[in-house]
């Protein structure tokens, strides 16, 4: 097994006062650059597709299908931003022209510009080695407002992040910009990790991981004598409401493809379906019978890291230690099978409503039914769930008073709502919000995946009265 | 004198809850609802012109002609939100239509809308008893988003506070909504700001004033079981840069005024200029003559509350401290005299970079002369000082390199970049921003001046494959 160099605390200085005098010229390039860039750290993932998704494959058992897939998906973002950036996105301002006269009415010439925050810290995902990772979407989105970046290696995912950061850094030097404009550091994320986030010329950290991984690094983001954004997507449940228009219509059809999406990539997604709630009565009834059905005969493959699969199993163990939950699937993996077995159990609204611990997240393919009887029951178990990413909604067609309600409901906790379809696969583009209230992110105002995702990086600063030269430059003295 | 009513953490709840009830049908209004109510408000401010201006007077000192502005920017900044709501503000949404095919190149139809938080907790502010108060700037952005708000009373301005709550009450009601809408506690922050910013039904606060009474409530707001936003305007020095350029065309007049702006107010405000840099030489000599002699003969008033003054008297004493000081202006106030005498104090660069004490805030009529020689020295003062509301340059007309490296450093610390003018008055306009890097703001990306201001209490929600019917009401399940 290759081992790579663990960064110390001088290395992440080191990395961070090069993106720091790498952001001096970078902050105030103009489109045309950073779109080359962009473009060309798409290029050069495509061009070394074979050896990166070999390399990916054999650190985190995603598959080639997956991983090739991925790297299509990190290539198309890189692309869209560069896209987005010749649209002019980093560089929208408001001009507000003067008004004569005494305040309120009369005031000076304003114009409202937004600027790059700085060299700012990602951490590589373990779950996306590509999308969340050295030229994920947060990397992409900071480089197209303007900023440097610093990327913390995942170490699950080790060899793949020093491999791009090298093929990136060789882009970078080939268009002529300075390589400190990335920086990869590499170790413990309660060392190396805070050290990242602590040091004074960091402005703003993007994390996508576990709760408790995400508040250790929050809590030294604002612990700082001054404060940073600390932009966290830290855990998710998803809850798929299944309302009985859905399930006389299509509930075999759900149940199977629902069954797809938990198990999907092993249920290591953010956005994997943990809740499904479910109708009492015989429809409901059949449709949980066929969500088993469907998931007993899945496949999953090898978790991302041992750590995972012993979250995974204790998880499980923790939620079956429930006496009201009835186990529908629970059955352990063959003694000489790497990979884990879906985990799909059963309660009432009741039942549900009153255990805590089958709110929380099970990272993995594991699920709970919810049954419920009656929209407020529905309600009820959405606002026990709290904050999620998303919460998808199978047949609310019509516009009833319930049907109203419920959109409330999943609006008030989530992000994304879904009416149709499932929550894993999250597109890349202008609409997206990925976000959410806590636990799904520790900023619900921004998101983590689509071009939107660029405003976490820019901050508005208001020009008074500026001088003709600054405005014939836009507000950014170049 | 009349006692007002302490709120007790019963009372906060109640209130609360019934902020939540109001906020049910409230958050789906349309603009001529919230429209009419912002108008409806700005007009009863005006209609008790008299009598509150008046007993705002007897509370803090500001005095007549200061608060009769105050009450009318408070009703046009509200009046200024209902016509941004009848433009759509609130609104806008992202229709981003499905695109057919795989990922990551199709994707289904996504609507990014922006739904009103819920229940929102306002403080008032002690040095704007209007503009930042019981219908200020966040109450009037918060309503324009459609979000309910229970306003903390200020120690300070009890009584103005309980009568326009109550005049905003009727209004509210006269106008068929529900009275919850607006609603009012009363006591001490420590016990019933923070019971009001940890009540789980609350999912914003906005607050401005002190640094210390801000990081407490901001530890409330983080340490929810779901954490919400705290936008915290905590502290500002708003440095000054006088370049060669301007003093050798206008110093004597920028000196007289100058003064103006640092005594404004008894230097009661969040914009006062605290720190003003030099250039070493003659003609900064003349400038900081001419600037002890205007501050010598400036008028001040009685100070808010009396700790304020003892914050001012101790701030200026510990400032004297520092050996390298040099008063130019340190009179004591006459023994029958209420008010302040202004303070001024000179030290070189060198000092003033060594002396951390010198780095924060004095609020009130205080500032301190740093001489300073070369831009580099001017940077190295600014980053020093850190974020701040504002930065003022005079006479940076020519683009030379050190004009462009001070504006770029100007705005790496501030939220406002003046070019003429002083910064005490914030226009309340479209181009505004009243934020910056900490202790300026606690979410330096957002601003609680000016029309963005409402941008606050909007959270963004993706509808995916969403319904006709919920597409046909803009996303909001009215």
């Amino acid at each position: 097994m290759t081992s790579y160099p663990q960064s110390t605390v001088a290395d992440v200085d080191a990395a961070v006062k090069a993106a720091h005098e790498a952001f001096q010229s970078f902050s105030s390039s103009g489109a045309q650059t950073r779109a080359a860039l962009l473009r060309g750290l798409a290029q050069v993932l495509e061009d070394n597709r074979e050896r990166l998704v070999l390399l990916a494959d054999s650190e985190t058992h995603l598959g080639p299908a997956r991983l090739n897939g991925e790297l299509d998906r990190t290539a198309f973002q890189l692309r869209g931003f560069a896209t987005r950036v010749e649209q002019g996105a980093a560089f929208a301002f408001e001009d507000d022209p003067a008004v004569a006269g005494s305040p309120p009415v009369g005031h000076p010439h304003l114009v409202r510009v937004r600027i790059p925050v700085g060299p700012v810290a990602m951490f590589s995902a373990s779950n996306f080695p590509f999308a969340f990772s050295v030229l994920g979407g947060d990397t992409a989105s900071a480089l197209a407002a303007g900023c440097s970046v610093i990327v913390k290696a995942h170490g699950g995912h080790q060899g793949l992040s020093h491999t791009v950061a090298g093929l990136a850094r060789d882009v970078i030097a080939t268009q002529g910009l300075p390589v400190g404009l990335l920086g990869l550091v590499d170790g413990p994320g309660s060392q190396i990790g805070v050290a990242l986030v602590e040091h004074p010329l960091i402005q703003a950290a993007a994390f996508t991981g576990s709760v408790r991984g995400g508040l250790a690094l929050e809590s030294a983001a604002r612990g700082r004598k001054q404060p940073i954004p600390f932009y966290g997507e830290l855990g998710s449940v998803n809850p798929v409401v299944a309302l009985p228009a859905a399930l006389a219509v299509k509930g075999a059809e759900l149940a199977q493809a629902l069954a797809g999406s938990i198990t999907m990539g092993t249920g290591q997604f953010c956005t994997s379906p943990g809740i499904v709630l479910v109708p009492a009565g015989e429809s409901g009834d059949a449709f949980v019978a066929q969500l088993s059905e469907a998931l007993r005969g899945a496949k999953t493959h090898e978790m991302l890291t041992p750590q995972m699969r012993k979250g995974f199993d204790q998880g499980c163990a923790q939620w079956a230690g429930e006496p009201k939950l009835k186990a529908l699937l629970a059955e352990p993996a063959a003694a000489d099978d790497v990979s884990p077995r879906p985990y799909l159990a059963q309660i009432d609204a009741q039942g549900f409503l009153s255990s805590h611990k089958l709110h929380e997240e099970v990272f993995g393919p594991a699920a709970i039914v919810v049954r419920v009887s009656g929209i407020e029951q529905v309600i009820d178990v959405l606002d026990a769930v709290g904050g999620s990413l998303t919460v998808t909604v199978w047949g609310a067609d019509a516009p009833t008073d319930d049907n109203v309600s419920l959109v409330r409901a999943a609006s008030r906790i989530a992000g994304r709502v879904l009416f149709a379809g499932f929550p894993t696969g999250v597109a890349v583009t202008a609409g997206q919000h990925h976000g959410g209230p806590f636990p799904a992110s520790t900023v619900p105002f921004t998101t983590s995946v689509g071009y939107a995702a660029l405003d976490r990086f820019l901050r508005p600063v208001a020009l008074q009265d500026a001088p003709q030269w600054l405005l014939d430059r836009k507000g950014v003295p170049a």
